[in-house]
């Protein structure tokens, strides 16, 4: 089975590498790299990490995994990247997202009419695709999976493989990374941090990543 | 803060990646992604990140995080990166390692007489480093801060911030990156997942990660 992570400049690492690490050591997942270039990506914390190939390299996809980032202006202008996406996905089994890459998707104008969601900051901005915002974990819909926020994409993962291989595997997958989440707070999601904490989180965003609250 | 991350050919993606991106979006860490020599590293499952600057070139670390891999004969026998662990953790405030990575630690010297923990199938290896193997999540004992395998680098990492920085930036940190982990298994250790799926992975590693097993 092909899996095809579309990287672009500006992504965020996690987004890419948590789903990328489940899929690299599920059976049968022959994975490829690929950007409207190929060569070093810089992600939106600096770390570089390669395409192997160019879209116009890649054979085929029966998966796709599109990352987000704090910088959607980046991937929204992308029309090579862009044009990938609306002409491999509907070949595809399935086209998946991790936190703002939704709004990706919604540009390639993939979501169209389509429950997803995203970054819970971004979730509104889905409306301006036609996507109908939906704050959980995972949202599986029709060939398109979408994610929540940056750690989501492991959980996505984990439903994809169980999906596509089976659940046997899916947790074989787990027990190999030792997926069993202890985060030491109970912060992690908008009604567990609680308002105050999620308006400082926003004015954060608005200084280091303000395309995350508005397009 | 200076935060170095230690990698080497055929380190775990995601054993570098997240912790990297919990320090990266902290505030006031300063990050490099450091190695025997600066340029592309191939992780274990193919994938190309970029070492900024070697060893040589970094002038001082206050945490050092090492990241585990499939296959440590290679990190164990890499004496650049033993010798400047050996050389800088001693100046650091804190040394941690994700999954294999504490076989590093120990290779360099780092765990004689400490409690440390690392991947579940690699935990009785530690002993040859005269480490006492403990199956926690993240384990802190003085200086040395070791995490469970591969996605717990992610809690240890919340756990260091919440130390060095204080909670509410380790809650900031943990909703911006949505990790509210809602796995859709539960088999993300040996005792959940069962001795039949403990013996799959094993047989799995045998064949594709023997080093994981034995030394």
């Amino acid at each position: 089975m092909k899996v095809v992570f579309a990287l672009y400049e500006g992504m965020t690492a996690l987004d890419l590498v948590g789903p990328y690490q489940v899929f690299a050591i599920a059976p049968g997942m022959e994975i490829t790299l690929a950007a409207s270039t190929s060569g070093p990506k810089q992600t939106d914390s600096g770390m570089v990490i390669h395409a192997e190939k160019a879209f116009s390299e890649v054979a085929g996809a029966d998966v796709i995994v599109v990352p987000g980032t704090g910088q959607p202006q980046a991937p929204l202008a992308d029309k090579v990247l862009l044009d990938w996406l609306a002409r491999a996905s509907p070949k595809a089994q399935l086209t998946c997202s991790v936190c703002t890459g939704s709004l990706v998707l919604g540009a390639a104008g993939l979501l169209r009419g389509k429950r997803a969601t995203s970054h819970w900051a971004a979730l509104d901005l889905l409306r301006e695709f036609g996507a109908e915002p939906v704050q959980e974990r995972v949202v599986f819909e029709g060939s398109t999976v979408t994610a929540a926020g940056v750690s989501a994409g492991i959980d996505m993962a984990l439903s994809v493989i169980a999906r596509l291989v089976g659940e046997p595997a899916a947790r074989m997958v787990q027990l190999g990374i030792e997926y069993d989440p202890q985060p030491p707070f109970n912060a992690g999601s908008p009604a567990a941090a609680g308002p105050e904490l999620v308006q400082a989180v926003k004015q954060w965003l608005a200084q280091s990543a303000p395309g995350v609250l508005q397009l």
